[in-house]
């Protein structure tokens, strides 16, 4: 698909069209609001299975009754150092917003905190999350039971495990250093947009699981197994990540959770975790982001291997993607445009391109 | 080299040796057997390149004076749930295992601890702190920085990057299930395994810092760069744990970092970081390992993708060689035995196969 069938739409309007979807569809206008601005910054970052693609689906579900439109969000501090949320089903933003101020509001008094999330949803990118302590001067740490198994243990044939994300914020002189990684060899979401604009996948994506054999056609993506990063560190660190943000919580993993792809009205109890780590209990914060800017110039100014073009440190690549898309605006592939109106005409809303 | 070129010998003997050769080095006896006892458990789980192996370089550090063989290891709460050890150079296992000591008993009372580690050195496999919280109920979190870089930046061809592992230990109604993950493709011990055994490396695991040609040498290791895991995911992820295990702690990092294979008298002023989490703060111990060993099983039970044999889950591995050398005792290549008997002689103390 040539770049020509892409509309580019700004960040106000897609961030308005979500937010109106939401309140049309009897989320309170807060919470829309909240979700707006969480999924437009995931489209601003380049983490484009995650934003405005996701609101048709969301809409589904909130009108299935798959998602809990007044989630009475419990906070229960379990100790002086963690908590545990109780997300009532809500959407998943809103819960994962809760959990994250949580953690850095105790973190303060504590040094370190960690909250540990259940009966939540989908929250969209990692790096959303890990990126909120970062933003007051503490190191972020995000995991998450992603909602649905697209892949295999190692060894195996059964979809039991999900692309499990990890994601990492340090902050710096800067902008915050955001680590945010999937623990299969691309994140689903990268596939979805595949099929959406009709590309082919290379191979070492995904393997059938009867054969073993690589599968290209990401429409044909439902029949195989999504590979994990690294052989089997990936399948491993995606087992650990399923019983620490999902297990240790009282969430789903394993067998237990709901392909929200397949499902808009049974619940996910979708898992999370995050940790703060207030940097000024070991080092005062100023000393630590001028250590980090020097370490990172001497990476940047390292010499090149070849064939490579450039140093690409953790961020980079939503930092750039998100001021390109500040001032050229969101792309909208021509397929994800024809839902968003039909959407908007079924909402009685107004259409993304008269925003 | 075939098998008939490895002595096996009984555990016993291999650490009564390190410990002997420890004390010999004027290590006192209790700091000697602690060390030795950890090489041996890294003998016994396979991590080869960090047991018995090390015992002829730590010997030449103790006597160069790059190690302080009377650290004055000190502990300071910073937080309630923070604290920040000074290893004061001493032999890395003694300064970790006082670190995770110290995470797990503040753990009981804040339900997390973090304990940032600096002048640290070389502990062994990652592995054997993030198992310590889990024989206490606890989730074990590890991660440090390597002792040399061997490691470039994604796009870079400088070494600025050690292979920096992260470890995550969670009990089970078994033996715990143990992650340990070097964030290069293979462990850098490894290397240094094939070397010494004679054995040429696959491609994709070194490549030339000039052309980025593959190198399969071991021998011809020091003139490359060794690769991440997963492309750019392991790149970052070294950065991340770099950042959070060396410069919050004020440890070494970058271009600071000393390469204590070429170097046997400078501190090397190592960083560490080590989390426990109190299960018990979350849902029942019992509830917890009961669910994790479910979902083992079904695990365990999956349909098996061609080629594979098995599945592997995290500490299988390590789990079937801790048997099996219990039994037929630690590998001790000719090599290594010609060093350990060089090392017995000149330390006055009885070789291995004396033992």
């Amino acid at each position: 698909m040539s770049s020509a069938d892409i509309l580019r739409a700004p960040a106000r309007a897609t961030s308005s069209l979500i937010a109106d979807a939401f309140v049309a569809s009897d989320l309170p206008h807060a919470d829309a609001a909240r979700c707006a601005d969480l999924m437009t910054e995931a489209d601003l970052t380049g983490a484009d299975g995650h934003g405005i693609f996701r609101l048709p689906q969301y809409v589904r579900r909130l009108k299935a009754g798959g998602f809990n439109k007044r989630p009475a969000i419990a906070v229960s501090r379990t100790a002086p150092a963690t908590a545990l949320v109780d997300g009532d089903n809500g959407m998943g933003h809103l819960v994962m917003s809760r959990a994250a101020a949580e953690a850095i509001a105790m973190a303060r008094d504590t040094g370190i905190a960690w909250v540990g999330v259940r009966r939540s949803n989908h929250a969209g990118p990692a790096g959303l999350y890990a990126e909120m302590p970062a933003a007051h001067g503490m190191v972020g740490l995000y995991a998450a039971v992603a909602n649905a198994n697209h892949m295999a243990t190692w060894g195996g044939a059964e979809l039991l495990l999900g692309t499990n994300p990890l994601a990492i914020g340090v902050p710096t002189g800067d902008r915050p250093l955001v680590f945010d990684m999937a623990t299969s060899i691309v994140a689903y979401g990268t596939v979805k947009k595949y099929a959406l604009r009709g590309l082919t996948m290379p191979e070492g994506w995904f393997v059938d699981a009867k054969s073993g054999a690589p599968i290209t056609d990401p429409n044909k993506s439902g029949a195989g197994l999504l590979l994990p990063m690294g052989e089997y560190k990936g399948s491993g660190l995606a087992l650990m990540i399923g019983l620490i943000a999902g297990v240790l919580n009282g969430a789903a993993f394993g067998r237990d959770v709901v392909d929200f792809n397949a499902d808009d009205d049974s619940a996910t109890n979708t898992g999370h975790c995050i940790a703060a780590i207030d940097i000024a209990r070991f080092l005062p914060l100023q000393t630590f982001t001028a250590e980090v800017d020097r370490h990172v110039r001497h990476l940047r100014a390292s010499r090149l291997l070849p064939p490579a073009d450039a140093i690409r440190l953790p961020g980079d690549r939503r930092a750039a993607c998100r001021d390109e898309r500040l001032r050229e605006g969101v792309p909208i592939p021509t397929p994800l445009l024809a839902q968003l109106d039909r959407l908007a005409a079924e909402l009685k809303i107004t259409p993304l391109r008269e925003r």
